[in-house]
């Protein structure tokens, strides 16, 4: 069985991994067949926001690893920089958390840095010719990271975020519910889950989409 | 289009609602073509739980509305005596929260009670004749509630769970993964989910298979 790492980033869209997302992705993976194998990094979030108020709640604060737990019900491990040296292909949920936590492209846009250790596992990948999907707000990361290679991605319509991604090189292509736009060069898999003002369906259905593609390459 | 309350219990299993269950059981009703409308109670939770260590997290407090709307995105309200008078149906996930903050079974066993608020929401629809499904640990909560009138009901397996749930007076029916139990004279739909060692997709599958049968019962 084919393992996919999938790093996770919180837990709730406005702090954190999204919900929806991660268990989309987790119930993609066991659909086609894949082994899901979670990371998250051993971080304090930038923020604790109340997902009922949208308010930053004030000095409180949460780790990344510990609170991405709650979705992998205790399956997880600190991201290390080799985390995913024996695992075939890479996933990436989205919600804020990935710009965010994993990034810090919610604050600096198309500046935007990639934590690390984050950092160093996707290049290892994309070094070793291992596939790499990400959903939602995630593409960015590969834009920032690899936008000198002009990746095709996804972050669904036309929308100023759409735009940073080309700002850092890569080519956006606009997608709609459930499409996925495949770099087949690059072996990337991106869709827009809630980049779009989607349905828990549709974000299953995408998710899975993903992961079809993903499987195709592996 | 018919709406079903969804009673949420927080944000993780170990001390809220199941995330997995939470989000099959959305996903769900979209699927069957009923409206989700989420509520959780605006009480603190018993207790926090690091889920990567599984230890409680002391001195650390969270509110079980705030966190539940998390997995609903931010919509959800805050559970009433009469939010469900205007719904068709209620459905309730599990995990632990159902057990620590919509109950204490968690501490007390057959001995427990339901939060007031969650009683009478419970008790009004059953009293108007509407269903309500459970799964995971949740169907305890009907035990307690109806229990004099031997309602049948599982919880998966043998198990002291189900010992307790007889104790209160129900009936237990064991169940094995994506089964259902249906008490067709009260209108409870019940299913194992998470009280089995199952994978996400078998949640998504066994959520799917109680609301289709809730869905009989509108």
């Amino acid at each position: 069985m084919k393992r996919v790492g999938v790093i996770l980033s919180g837990c709730g869209f406005l702090d954190g991994a999204e919900i929806h997302e991660a268990v989309a992705t987790l119930a993609a993976l066991e659909n086609h067949g894949l082994e899901a194998v979670c990371f998250a990094p051993d971080v304090e979030q930038m923020h604790v926001v109340n997902h009922l108020t949208q308010d930053v709640s004030n000095g409180e604060s949460r780790n990344v690893l510990v609170e991405s737990a709650r979705i992998a019900r205790g399956s997880i491990t600190a991201l290390q920089e080799n985390s995913c040296d024996d695992l075939d292909a890479i996933m990436l949920p989205g919600g804020f958390g990935a710009a965010k936590n994993l990034s810090d492209y919610a604050v600096k846009g198309s500046d935007m840095v990639v934590l690390p250790v984050v950092e160093k596992v996707l290049s290892k990948a994309v070094a070793a010719g291992k596939p790499v999907a990400a959903v939602c707000i995630a593409p960015v990361l590969l834009a920032s990271l690899f936008g000198k290679d002009a990746p095709l991605l996804t972050l669904g319509g036309d929308s100023p975020h759409a735009e940073n991604l080309e700002n850092m090189g890569a080519r956006h292509q606009v997608t709609t519910h459930e499409e996925i736009v495949v770099d087949a060069e690059r072996k990337f898999v991106t869709g827009p889950c809630y980049m779009l003002d989607a349905s828990v369906g549709n974000i299953l259905r995408g998710a899975d989409a993903v992961v079809a593609k993903l499987k195709e390459f592996l």
